[in-house]
């Protein structure tokens, strides 16, 4: 009898999370002539139901892929315990890759760079794609923006460009300032070189500086929120962004909590993020 | 110019967390007639001194094995940000495997069973080995113990039966009451029906119920601390434990948060498992 | 120019905290044949709109008024920094005194008395007049109820007896359970005689045991939370509460945090309490 | 019985956080001319033992006196829910008033001014006798200053010019840049006037900036907490001085959690306050 007890019990551990899943799609672009994988969070029971739901795009750093937010960064078990909790909604969770098929020979970040359109493709092609199959609602209200580091400076720039388009962005130990790119040994442009040529020439601080009132008050409808570790070589620029943006009048949220540049602290900002997200949901 | 501040920080990002480092290593049991396997949490600095450190032992659950708290509950990486915030002191932490080489077909868990006695092991054996090889100071003031369901309810099982052994003891999601094993089909006697055995003939509880004054005494030597989500189907025992040790008279904390029997709860615990024991090591 | 923006952060300190208000209101009770207090919490820019808003009732406990949650809670800091941030939407709180205009000779608590049936006042005269008077929107889906110890255990029974009014439940070291009340020395019926009756009489946990199904599923129609410290005498039955509603098939959150029958704790309580009224609302 | 149960629960509510307690004393200071009065937080048992104990100075802000973190700050439930918990070990907490007794006529702040050398009264004066009164260990390491505000400044500058004193300061929404006084209408010199200067001529940022390689090494032994809410008016200077100190090699903690410049900022400081003096004492 009381085995019987002890098997229900051990059973109920394992069910009684109610648990979302990840699988992963990809999309063939025309934009980039590749084909670039993404990891997609349903969560628990999407499948039984037609409901359209709010969708989270969330991205991954310079070294890590599309997988690096489940792998690493245990985002399953932690959407699945917010939406339990009801701290989150229920939300699709899209993971890009920032590069395409071939880590080593494809440029990588989430901005137009020479020959590699990334945004445009982001825009054009995955968001619609991702949002016609996952049963999105899909308008500003119910989209939000997250990532860390490189995917953190990748959600200012899109939030900022694309204002229109995201209720909220969290950006998490956001890389906004960049040096310009400098050719390999052989001259040959590496992806480094891409990357950094284009957050210089996309940065989130002199968007902010050039921004007139008009780009003011759009930016004024996203809500914002930076968060970096107080140990992270990234703090310097993530409050110079949050300066700039105040001083324009623009609302956001910084949070320094103790920490460096890696998982341990992200994994505890998603906890924060999710449900910043969903709070700013349908307002 | 810009650049090279950038190389800097991206360098600073992955070394200016003070890492520390897990190695493998094993023990060869004449108690169990096998080779037993365990990580070793090693803090930053380690080799640069030789200091005697306290001792952690971090225990994993029922369907894992000794690698369970590195690869799926980053330890590592939570020891190495809470040693650096100094909310933890410079620890080394052990990791054992609670069966034997081959998971399949030696008994698991921390306490003694019919022809495997691990318990005898870990105090005769594996204990001094580990302390000798890794520079523990090697008393009770330094020494603590904690770890996840079966190893929750095996931190509780040594803290009670060697209390002149351990200044603290945190449980997470202790696995405390059993009913008996049964055999499996053909009549063998499994894993589960050793372990099963095994929890029920250490009842926890019954320890407490069954403790006289110098028992209780000797209990209050050690500092306490139950953790246990809300939505965990061991957390009727967990209070029960509580409730049993209050009324003795042996002061323990108890705290619950959301959650489940999973990693992300074991994770968060762990963060609270160590500072507990550090406040309590030297005292 | 210096002194100008020190006086401007200044400035700026006070004000930029977007500030709610309390203020005092009472009520004639044909039921009570008495006059009771109330204070109100409304939040910044409620003169500003006639728009509907939530509605909070939070009670306060044995020994104090209606204005404990202001004075000792700092309810009004909390309320302000949280609707804020948006952890909580913009509400409306009620704070209603237990007992009558004088504190020493009428009954006390929120359960119907011996002559004094403040569960009917509180339902038929206090909040419908609330609600008007401060523009609730005056439907289940956007009222909460919340209090501490006997008003945890108000809130408690409240939820229970009038499941059609509350979206959501939260009790903070609720009083659940009572021997019978005993006159004073002289044969007298105390404050605290009729207070003990009445608690028993309204057993929260009774209430569970004789729930029959459609009870039940009333019961699942209000989103429930109790927390308590692990200190706190009255931890055991919150847990006893907890245990016999998870077997009744009724979801609850549980939380226990270190901590004793106090205002600290109760604050930290608060600010966990009112965003999940917030979630709840309008679900 | 059941009563007497509750009786028993409800007087166990009230006494089982170990309380300690706050008196009121003073001192008569040559160096002011005045005399001052200062509270004392006494934890739990300082009154049966005759132990020496590490001691924490706790600064108020500029508009409030030496009764400010009892009365608003709640320090006393604080500090005993710390210690109880063992998070802060036992600690004797001085807040003295930064000014004379008369609060409308004598200066205020916790540097020398013009006619009122308050530093030096602090640490020739106040600092020996109330460590003596009250069984100081009386040494660097066990030794911790912390405040809020002008507090905060004045913990900063306490522990740049007396390094040899301080293992630990925790600096709370600090204020450390000041313009120039300005007279009052009648060329009056106001409090703030003389609050001012002083501010201005013992700024935290410039000591950073002149200090030598022996200074800087100096400010190494101190462990440094800098804290402030993201809507702070003041978290651009708390930032300023984190980055100056990094920059210099001077390792500090920063954090910005959300909030004003408000008590319920400070109030969940002080919650890391203490242990984070407690970890630093005897290093």
């Amino acid at each position: 009898m009381k085995k019987n007890l002890l098997l229900i019990a051990l059973c109920c551990i394992s069910l009684c999370a109610s648990a979302g899943r990840i699988i992963t799609d990809s999309i063939r672009s025309q934009v980039l002539g590749a084909t670039v994988r993404y990891n997609v969070y349903l969560p628990s029971g999407f499948d039984k139901s037609d409901n359209r739901l709010p969708f989270v795009y969330l991205l991954h750093g310079l070294t890590d892929t599309y997988t690096a937010w489940d792998q690493k960064g245990q985002m399953r078990e932690i959407a699945d315990e917010l939406i339990e909790s009801g701290e989150s909604v229920p939300v699709v969770v899209i993971m890009p890759n920032a590069g395409g098929p071939d880590i080593n020979n494809t440029p990588n970040g989430y901005f137009n760079m020479s020959g590699w359109a990334y945004e445009d493709f982001f825009f054009n092609e995955l968001l619609p794609e991702a949002e016609r199959k996952y049963r999105a609602i899909g308008d500003k209200a119910h989209r939000a923006v997250m990532g860390l580091s490189m995917g953190g400076g990748g959600s200012v720039g899109y939030s900022q460009r694309h204002s229109d388009m995201f209720s909220s962005c969290y950006a998490m130990s956001p890389w906004l300032i960049s040096g310009s790119g400098r050719p390999g040994p052989n001259g040959e442009k590496t992806r480094m070189f891409y990357t950094m040529e284009a957050v210089k020439e996309h940065s989130a601080l002199t968007f902010v500086d050039n921004a007139d009132d008009a780009v003011k008050e759009q930016l004024r409808s996203v809500a914002w929120f930076l968060d970096c570790g107080d140990d992270d070589g990234l703090l310097g620029e993530t409050f110079e962004l949050y300066k700039k943006m105040r001083l324009a009048g623009i609302k956001a949220e910084l949070r320094v909590r103790n920490g460096v540049h890696n998982w341990e602290y992200w994994r505890a900002s998603l906890r924060q993020a999710l449900p910043f997200a969903s709070r700013n949901f349908d307002k």
